[in-house]
């Protein structure tokens, strides 16, 4: 029996007011507008700093493909996919895992708390299976109407504990939450 | 021509982290919990002092039914059915106008700030129309999964201006915004 605890997981994650983390063609423009705010641009490096490894669905890895660097360099990244698709990086891991075995090879690794930086699908596939343990949704002032859901689909959950609200001059709201 | 200014049209509403505004059955348990809590309590009949009139769909109308005596006495409230309901208080009125001509209406009997109760599809229609003034969302740390969405459905819009921002110490977030 292993006794290694699973990486806490985090799904940092921005939003529209209903609840849709892209347009339904996966646009983001009504959240890149907030990009050069100072106190928002500040807000992820921060983030970033606090994990240690990421798993990703491959719709958003091919997004990154589009910029050419790698922009996570020496931290695991899970790419959940069935397809073959370039590595930009060796820290890059192709894996058709369940997520319990994708943290439990996190944990083998000596990773401490993983970023699931989304999209909605593979949110989903970690909440469905309790496995995400904080939430940091970052709310736009703005209504989609339509688009990529924050979970997709999910399962009605426990209240989760609310642990801190912030209110961006800009606009944004970030919540964080976590599980009890 | 008419130059009376049609009232403000303020949607308040709860909804989960995901853009619900009841489970699939219509199901309000998980916000209810926290109707006991003094701060949130409160918050309501403040606001409810705010407003001089309402719109609602049938069956949040329906869901009023069930309590016997009318909520909101003295403040005229349109109810948008095709359906014959029974009349709880003189002041409903049923409709089946467009969003514009309720607001119309509601100018010429003098209402300045009307509170659009919901459910999604009413607000969706208010919404798509361009008719919607002012936004509280109150968010419930809670993921849904499923359910009623805050707009069904409803248009892209223009960002928002986020006024406040207002954590409250049992966990619920209330952002409010308007149009510009």
């Amino acid at each position: 029996m292993d006794h290694t605890a699973l990486p806490t997981v985090v799904y940092y994650v921005a939003a529209s007011l209903d609840g849709f983390i892209a347009t339904p063609e996966g646009g983001l423009d009504w959240l890149t507008r907030y990009d050069k705010d100072p106190e928002v641009a500040q807000d992820f490096p921060a983030f970033e700093q606090t994990i240690d490894s990421l798993v990703m669905g491959s719709k958003t890895y091919e997004f990154l493909l589009q910029h050419g660097t790698w922009p996570h360099p020496g931290k695991p990244c899970w790419v959940l996919t069935s397809r073959t698709l370039p590595a930009l990086s060796p820290d890059i891991l192709f894996t058709q895992a369940t997520p319990r075995q994708i943290l439990e090879e996190a944990a083998q690794r000596g990773c401490r708390r993983l970023w699931l930086v989304g999209g909605g699908a593979v949110a989903g596939t970690f909440q469905r299976d309790g496995l995400i343990n904080e939430y940091r949704i970052t709310y736009a002032p703005i209504i989609l109407g339509a688009g990529i859901p924050l979970f997709s689909p999910s399962t009605p959950d426990e209240p989760l504990r609310t642990v801190s609200v912030k209110p961006f001059a800009c606009g944004l709201t970030q919540i964080q939450l976590v599980r009890e």
